[in-house]
């Protein structure tokens, strides 16, 4: 609510909500944006050139309600079927729509048996990882579990996990952000599938990052019957955009999920967009190779300018800046025209994240920073 | 669900949801397609330029997440400021947002002060409307009201609707769709605005089809500080492949529903063909008027062919065919490769409803209907 007195006409969850902010999308020109994980590179010219050629009197017909070609496209591409995927408007349409399918909200837990034993009411997921899930939880009137991380960052072990006592194993809902954002560190395919045969509710693999990555968990969805693991072809792929991501998993879940999504979900041009892009992986395949390396290069340069640097398995690193408080770098660093990003996170406060950009965008970063130090 | 055992994992209320059934959208070619309300005329030559001119390395970039130019544009065409706009992924999001947003669903009532009174848990419309609010309400685990039209479809006047006792003054939320659909049927803005004083919750007016009709209530959003305009870029516009629709009302409903929608919510070539459109309104209208000319033509052809034709202000026509039942109607037309949408409802089964195509198209289809019944 903008104005300050309680609204008849707005319920009082929403009336009580905090918005998610998302990173900045600046209107000035000529800023290096290290701040989105967005692909420094673009789409590759076939998917720019189809994109084009289907730009004309069609656009007055609806999409593909069901994605239904790149369904088939993305079956053939993970080795299952049509009906193990569904395509969202970005994958922040499927992580609000797995909370809406597999959450009970507080006060509706009720209806659901057993509810009490099985924690139906409960979002779970790492802090710090996205900052999206609270947010999600919130709006549906869910009850929240953030277990934190270790010290250093990484996912603990199913020993600690047990130990700890934190972790919820009953949760409706698990979102594991793997690789972690804002952190980078990967997980190793073995321990998830660990917490997976561990979890009672369902379990998201949040895998934005995964081209990024030494392995990655999609096998996971395709064994058990309870895991979903998200794909987008926003970051790894170029194509923030246009809003296509995807869930692939077991038929159930997969089913219950298009029972609950908006009819006509996906753009057109988004579609056509992702299936060209499928048509191209070696383009793109290049360019994670690029980031990667220049990952490498970034976080070698301002460890040696005395950066803690979080070994990542993403298109980002998570660094705790030197002499100045991360505040004060982000400053910094914008009045040199760069853009970075920093979360107003208790535990977060004191690091900054870094996109991975072109090894021209690296160098700049590098540059500043060392102008800053002297 | 695909499968009829119940699921430990997905909530009881998703598992007994029936899906929206969107009309077909056909994968054979050349079929003149009348069953979905598309516009048969292309997208303006300057949005389609637009368009492509943006198909470049932006792809990218994350859109602007709050549709930030559009909004503007669109505050200054209607009269208001930003702050009264919200974009959507087409208005369909938007309807699903104001259940969200308004309505307490089943047993989360009691959080809301004065619940009984109130009808908090109510989602309330017409019938026939459109066939969406019943399901959108189901998903939310709302109750629904379904209040009948008069029979000759036309909305029934207040003195009608106190009198009948079954329209709820105080549902959480209430849609009337308007020019109505499947009938075709305008209203009165005075009648509109009689019923939103008289309604204690969140009127919600979709008009998707007003570019066709004689008169619109948009000013209504911009009195009353519990009405919502909805609008939407599709059908009149000739975008339904890019899902851009919107909300026109009063600031403090549209903050409750930016809260809650997904952060970029919009793809970008979506935002750009919006923006262009607007730039570009008397192409537009010169459309309207052509459509509502076939609109005319088909009308008079059909009932002088013995249809009966129900008036209507929007870019489709519902009738009731003579000598065979409609769905044999539906059937025969697709065999001579005309579709028109027939609906699986007690009250419209013996009724179809006619997208307005091209005088082309009009012909094709008075010609068809005239071979049937030889």
């Amino acid at each position: 609510m903008t104005s300050g007195a309680p609204s008849a006409f707005i319920r009082p969850l929403v009336q009580r909500l905090h918005p998610y902010v998302p990173g900045e999308q600046p209107k000035v020109e000529g800023l290096i944006k290290l701040n989105t994980n967005e692909n420094p590179y673009p789409p590759s010219p076939k998917v720019l050139a189809d994109i084009k050629a289907a730009v004309d009197g069609r656009l007055r017909l609806y999409p593909n309600p069901s994605s239904e070609l790149l369904r088939d496209k993305l079956a053939k591409f993970h080795g299952c079927k049509a009906e193990n995927i569904i395509v969202g408007n970005g994958s922040d349409e499927l992580l609000a729509l797995a909370v809406r399918a597999f959450v009970e909200p507080v006060g509706q837990a009720q209806n659901w048996v057993k509810s009490r034993l099985l924690g139906k009411s409960y979002v779970q997921y790492f802090h710090p990882s996205y900052s999206l899930y609270p947010v999600l939880a919130a709006i549906h009137g869910a009850r929240t579990n953030a277990a934190p991380l270790n010290l250093d960052f990484q996912m603990p072990s199913q020993k600690e996990l047990k130990r700890g006592r934190q972790w919820d194993f009953q949760a409706a809902l698990t979102f594991v952000t793997t690789p972690n954002a804002p952190t980078g560190s990967g997980n190793a395919t073995a321990q998830l599938q660990e917490l997976c045969a561990a979890q009672k509710g369902v379990v998201v693999l949040d895998e934005a990052y995964a081209d990024f990555a030494k392995e990655n968990a999609l096998m996971l969805a395709l064994k058990f019957p309870h895991v979903l693991v998200a794909r987008t072809f926003s970051k790894a792929y170029s194509l923030c955009f246009q809003r296509v991501g995807y869930y692939v998993g077991a038929r159930d879940l997969i089913a219950a999920l298009q029972k609950i999504r908006d009819s006509y979900n996906v753009n057109g041009l988004g579609q056509i967009a992702a299936l060209a892009t499928l048509e191209d992986l070696p383009y793109y395949r290049a360019n994670f190779r690029r980031i990667i390396g220049a990952r490498q290069q970034l976080s070698y340069a301002l460890a040696e300018l005395g950066f803690q640097v979080f070994p990542s398995q993403a298109n980002f690193i998570m660094v705790r800046p030197p002499r100045f408080p991360a505040t004060t770098w982000l400053q910094k660093l914008r009045d040199r025209k760069i853009l970075v990003r920093w979360f107003d996170d208790p535990v977060l406060r004191g690091y900054l994240r870094i996109s991975i950009g072109t090894p021209e965008d690296v160098a700049a970063l590098v540059k500043a920073a060392e102008t800053i130090l002297r």
